[in-house]
């Protein structure tokens, strides 16, 4: 009796993030992607929050490689502690592995993992299973399908795409190798579902062109130009302009510094002599003859943008008649954190253009729209059509989207993390249940806190305890009201709490005096302050490491 | 010497609500609208916040009326405290003051309160005003911008509105009227600042006829159109819609409820005879002969909607074939709680429709886009224009674009909320501050609870401490980790604090173990309900209110 195929999703169905799924024939498995998930940023005193991987550490040695489609850190950024439980052989395509060995290298990891660097339209076989990249379009570089052919047949994964016909590098989707798979018979499509929502076609990467035409005609001071670090598409562009319009370029935040610095020495990112400045050299330079383009497109509390913002960065001045671009997408979540931001500088005087509506884009999705969807199930026409990488929401709109073109033979199910599904050309059988879950890291540290890159360990919650210090402030004038108090569960007996806490205390009281009342009037800015330097001081002084949740509370 | 004219904004002016404006002249104030904000979802144990009207208690005997534009709580919902600081006459449109008095009678002030209804058109004097009430089209009837002429000048605020041709009511945005004192002379425009980020026109209300004729076509189930219970036009269009496809419809929702049965009394709603049905009767009549149009488009955690989607709906079951249209704007914030609600409403089997990109809309905004504001100012040519109702960025982005128009002589100022402004045709000074801040209210309930509706009262936060139940829940199955936590601060003292926190403890263990594991897995639900049992608990225990924060963490 032959070996059964089975799919394990192990994150990212019915859920934001996480993207994570096992594949299974027989003895041997293969993982495409290992993705983070970032945790709320309301509550959570967590950094980043990674997938369960039991299945994986109880199927430790069938674990064959981990077959990355891309480098975004939803599909990334759980590597580091995937291979704890399951160390393997690390695929991807040149751009996708640089991206992997710097975070390895922070978690001392390079020597110990195997890289393999793919490119696409060259198949390998790993065990059982021969695997091909398939190159796509996405908003970042080196990003591809993949297509995993096993004696039960061949599943196409197929990443994070849109179906492009006007990229920047002039490398288009791969449309005939689609087809190609298409024409010999694909058993299951895993679909990304992320814009599924919407009408018609994405925009091209080309139509943001227009507008930073506009913009950079237009700008008369400094211009800040701030995209996701790893939207390398979007940063040529901005180098592009500046060259055209006779500005010099400084790289600010150090994961924007990390990601072009990889870009351009694997080719993507074409820099001309002469073009960029040394951040510090911002100081001096002329406003109007220099573009930043700058890291901190969610506001994250301690990005570059979001402190100078602030009027709180080490080299960067926002002052009035500065432009601040923000071409990227707000993820749902940090539109709060976001418009605040925005506030600030417009506080500093700058003129900040984001998206809206009407009028060609400052951004575009990286995300197949209805008709590219479409399009890719026509071409691969696959017996199983199973949807990830969305919420469940996302993932039924998907499966009724491959259903109405009325392919025949076409099945499409929503399935949910954890759940097994063996397939072959019979049908698709749920036959069991996988350990899944979510492991909150804390540990480890935002953009610019170099000095702070420790050993990252993994710890569920609460196992230290909780600590909340909590502080009233008045979000109009950033006044603190009372002194702030600090509450505890699990983290130490009363006889110790009181000098230790009494001293917290006066951390904290330090911490926000230390503040300008800009920053005072910024909650999620002072909740991550608040917490960093209490997480400092109780691990300095008890050697544990509680979850601190500071609540802020506006009086 | 002529008595000077001064603008007090006490909210709205650098934030999103608590829209209050108070207008001086001599010893005569009046105060143009008096509304409430929401608090952010995720922290604060408390319903509302209203602003703190101080500079209204220490001029109490001068404040001659409070004038509201319209009836939306942003503009009314903190008149009851107001009241209680500065007892004046209510001055409105006959909608806008049947909506004051229901909330009115909640707070047993309907007695003591003078209200006046007022017709746009037919102006009044209060002291040395002369007030003239100018129709404006927005998304809830009864809307008015208000003309105030003083010794002084002419003050006009613009309330919320749009420039909407084709208004489903066929009473056209007075175009006339603001030309009329545009020609006459205005020394200051208060001018909405919504919707300043979007180009061109906001679209008509009748924009969404289009896609509702189609979605009321394809239902093949039950229908449940979710609109904010203000949405009078929208709520006229799902009634049309009705009577064409042969649906009977039902009101669900206590404020929705509320707010029909006042707009049918007012002539603002027609409903032809034997189109209802009672809630109650959606239980047996067949699905795909009715429409509930429901309540909980923010999917606040007790609305009828919220309910409905976890299926704890006392007369509303959703099932496999139904569709329910989101026909509402995602107020920042909410999105997560929102796609949240989505996705339980998929897990009922329903279609859902929300605002997507692309096609005809399903919700239209009832606030101006650039366009509009531009025509507003080119027909007014104020000397000084003053943007209100808006965020930090939209005042700056609003003056910025009456400053485009180069209208002779026109100033545009950015202010901000407690900026004493005194203005005459030689120019604006701003010459002190008033106290201004936010106040916290804890007691009021949300949209189903009737039984909760006791006497609210208003009290600044932590007066009675603050309590923090902690319950760590695994988001995918709703599962409970460990027994409840509470921790509190300033509450209660430590020999009375074993017993009754056990108890409470307790109490939120009954709350969590009440609920099924999909309503475990909605933090935000959870969170309310344990919220209002804790507090009840709290409260009869202890005769205190402390501040509920309740904490799930997600492992």
């Amino acid at each position: 009796m032959p070996a059964k195929l089975q799919l394990i999703p192990l994150g990212g169905l019915g859920e934001f993030g996480l993207n994570m799924m096992a594949i299974r024939y027989g003895e041997d498995i293969v993982v495409v992607d290992a993705g983070l998930m970032f945790p709320e940023p309301e509550l959570l005193g967590v950094d980043i929050v990674v997938p369960d991987v039991s299945f994986l550490l109880e199927n430790r040695p069938k674990v064959r490689a981990i077959l990355l489609t891309h480098a975004h850190e939803d599909h990334i950024g759980a590597l580091p502690y995937v291979l704890d439980d399951a160390p393997a052989p690390v695929y991807g395509t040149a751009f996708t592995i640089a991206m992997v060995e710097a975070r390895l290298a922070e978690h001392d990891l390079l020597d110990s993992t195997r890289r393999m660097v793919v490119r696409a339209g060259e198949p390998f076989q790993v065990g059982p299973f021969s695997i091909e990249y398939i190159h796509v379009t996405h908003s970042i570089v080196g990003a591809c399908a993949i297509a995993i052919s096993t004696p039960a047949g061949v599943v196409i994964h197929s990443g994070d795409f849109k179906i492009d016909p006007t990229p920047s590098d002039n490398n288009p989707f791969d449309l005939h190798k689609f087809a190609d798979y298409g024409r010999r018979g694909v058993l299951a499509l895993l679909c990304d579902s992320t814009n599924v929502d919407r009408r018609g076609h994405t925009p091209s990467e080309l139509a943001v062109r227009p507008r930073f035409d506009d913009i950079f005609n237009q700008a008369a001071g400094r211009l800040y130009v701030c995209c996701f670090t790893s939207s390398i598409h979007r940063i040529q562009l901005a180098l592009d302009m500046a060259r055209e319009y006779g500005r010099k370029v400084a790289f600010v935040g150090r994961s924007m510094e990390r990601n072009t610095e990889i870009a351009h020495r694997l080719g993507y990112l074409d820099i001309p002599d002469g073009l960029l400045l040394r951040q510090a050299d911002l100081r001096t330079a002329p406003r109007e003859q220099t573009v930043a383009v700058i890291s901190g497109s969610q506001a994250e509390p301690l990005s570059a943008l979001a402190r100078a913002a602030v009027n709180n960065h080490r080299s960067v001045e926002i002052a009035p008649g500065d432009t601040v671009v923000l071409s990227s997408r707000i993820i749902p979540g940090n539109e709060k954190q976001i418009y605040r931001m925005i506030d600030h500088l417009y506080r500093r005087g700058a003129h900040v253009i984001y998206e809206d509506e009407g009028g060609p884009p400052v951004h575009v999705s990286g995300h197949a729209s209805q008709e590219e969807l479409k399009l890719l199930v026509s071409l691969v026409r696959p017996r199983h059509f199973i949807p990830v990488h969305g919420e469940y929401r996302q993932l039924c709109q998907n499966a009724a989207l491959a259903r109405s073109l009325r392919i025949p033979k076409l099945e499409a199910h929503v399935a949910l993390d954890g759940e097994i599904l063996e397939l072959d050309n019979q049908g698709l059988t749920r036959t069991g249940t996988a350990p899944i879950g979510h492991v909150l890291i804390d540990g480890g540290s935002a953009d610019e806190l170099v000095e702070d890159v420790v050993i990252r360990d993994r710890r569920h919650i609460a196992a230290d305890g909780i600590v909340l210090p909590i502080v009233a402030v008045n979000p109009q004038t950033g006044r603190v009201h009372t002194p702030p108090e600090i509450v505890t569960s699990g983290f130490i007996s009363p006889e110790l709490a009181d000098d230790l806490l009494g001293r917290a205390r006066d951390l904290v009281r330090e911490t926000m005096e230390g503040c300008s009342s800009e920053e005072r009037s910024d909650g999620s800015l002072m909740k991550e302050k608040i917490r960093r330097d209490l997480k400092r001081f109780l691990q300095k002084q008890t050697n544990k490491r509680p979850l601190i949740l500071p609540v802020i509370l506006e009086v």
